[in-house]
């Protein structure tokens, strides 16, 4: 069962460069895990933006809330969620 | 080099359901054969609207404009497209 | 598996009396159906709008789509869709 | 008398987790005891989002009000609500 | 209990000055007798708008919409409803 | 002359409890003043929000925004004044 | 009491452009009244819209409604009002 | 060559109130010169807004980008510029 | 003087193809002469939308203006126009 | 190929004007390579506004992202990219 996400990153200005780069290392590692268990089916970046695409197949709704709270820098990201059904013109 | 491309039908009312069908049969056939150059990666329906999620992977804005401007259907839909870059988090 | 839905309908002029009221038994009797088999789990009316909230309790985003786009009034109706989660706080 | 609310909730920056989640702890106990008493008919988390869609069945809009803003996250919650009469097409 | 709305009229373009002025009368008819019943207990016009902000006092959400649906022009008017409680600061 | 304001008050979050409840002791204050004199016609809460719906009866826009911001907590209030006509409607 | 005014005039399909060409010279022997008297303070155009920003100089909320809706075109306008006050700095 | 422009001021939390009021000192000397220049042929008070309307009176943008850049207050403004033309209905 | 306008051309259902056709050709040829005047300095097409960005170098609002409102296809046009001055960091 | 930006510019309150001219200076260095290289074809300041309109003549989403994202000033910019593609009444 497929979702589109788009997720806005906005940094308070408190973080230090060291927490930025911990909470993007940490990212990094959670998103390629996400990928390589096929939940997470893409991730790509909105040119000129801190944000991205990304699309998301999993069970249930709540295993995608689940997923999506548990990215590192969850508590900094705005992350709109869009549900997606098979296209009747897609060919896949 | 990937494009989102966010779709959204409105058909003019004085259409009639036989014009309808024929933008649909056209417009399967163009999607379809977009699909098996590779130049449409994905297309998803949104759950509940007459609209979709698209990725293209073009060589140029011209190319996607052309694309684009080729759907059957073209005049009736409004078309918001996002470039895309490659996400550092990507496995792909 | 719940989602939350906003529908708005908007009648084109050209409808008469008549064709408004036979949508509308249809659409009663689709929705009461709906709702019989569990798949509809609320639908409250919007006060002083031509809209509803209403509650799906489905199986995949696929079944909701399907389910919506099968409403007599769908070409008629603006609908927004909103994946719903188990909430911590929920005691049911 | 049937309302629903969509609530979104932001912490400023200043509070320590310890204070965020004396603040869950005490949002879980009143959401519950108001759940109990069949004042919240409903609470559904949005998938992605700090925000929730719940459903209040009260007597009129000032103990309404009363309800909400005495939520103890009340401060640091957005919160629009929206009125709801029967639908003709339901059947509870 | 105690509801603000705005209304703003849009007429169809194929109705005939005499149909809108007989709009207007049973609109003008309807909307006195809510007032001297106390149901509706204010109503003014927008400046520059063919618009009103109005006041209602009715017992629950369900007479509210039979009210607001009861109006004449109702299918011509979008309507938004905002619930109202009492101030803390209002001597009234 | 009537206008209607919405006003929304949002504290800045270096104020201490002691502060907020001065403000609002002397909000209270002022605003018990101007419904006295009847320059303030009505004030009501707007259920879920830190907001009021209020009414003004003045002789100009002048005297309008020296009493709107003359309110202790203006500050921190967005305020959006709609200006009022007599509906012809209106049986008051 | 002076007021800003932004006007959008939108006509619809159907009028000639014999019916245009008379609502306009009509508008402009309305408006050219109201500056004689002094009610409309100035009028300018927007660069590339249909659309002008004017200032009124007006009694009342009243009369200003009363002038704006006698404009011959009016049923084909959006106004939006915005109440002014003198300014601190204005040396006028 | 004319511009209506609306301001809007938003003071971050940290100035003290008589770095406020030195700001607001510098700013009324500033206006005061651009109206004596002629350059700002009027500048109003929005009614329960800490923002005006004002009107320019300029030989280019490049003047006018300058001008506006000038104000004491500019790094706290939001200013949106609308660039205006000779009203065919104006008789000034 | 620099103008940067975003055009979106949108025409009612009832133009034919043929008088659709004519208005473009006669689009292109007063494009075409503007561009050759240097009048306007770039025109763009927004992939995926019937829609342009274009660049004006203009001696006035009111030559703007004037130039805006002669293309043929104006009336069914939405133009929002902004205001350009010269960038400290541009080298031209 | 082109694609043509928006940038706007907030500094958070907290940098000291000397970490401002440091970027600015940097910004104007960053800048100017840009447009040496024909990357950037052109910019133009907002009139009224800490924000410009540039256009990006690039081989690849993936180069203006990374020209994007390399400004000094990127942390504290809202970007908003729109790819542009050759319009059929351009002489260039």
């Amino acid at each position: 069962m497929l979702f589109m996400a788009r997720m806005d990153v906005t940094f308070p200005p408190h973080l230090t460069p060291e927490q930025v780069a911990d909470f993007q290392a940490r990212e990094k590692e959670y998103s390629g895990s996400l990928q390589r268990s096929g939940k997470m089916a893409g991730i790509w970046r909105i040119v000129g933006e801190y944000a991205n695409h990304s699309l998301f197949d999993v069970d249930s709704n709540d295993e995608l809330h689940e997923i999506l709270s548990g990215f590192p820098m969850y508590p900094y990201m705005t992350i709109r969620v869009t549900p997606l059904a098979k296209h009747p013109n897609s060919i896949s």
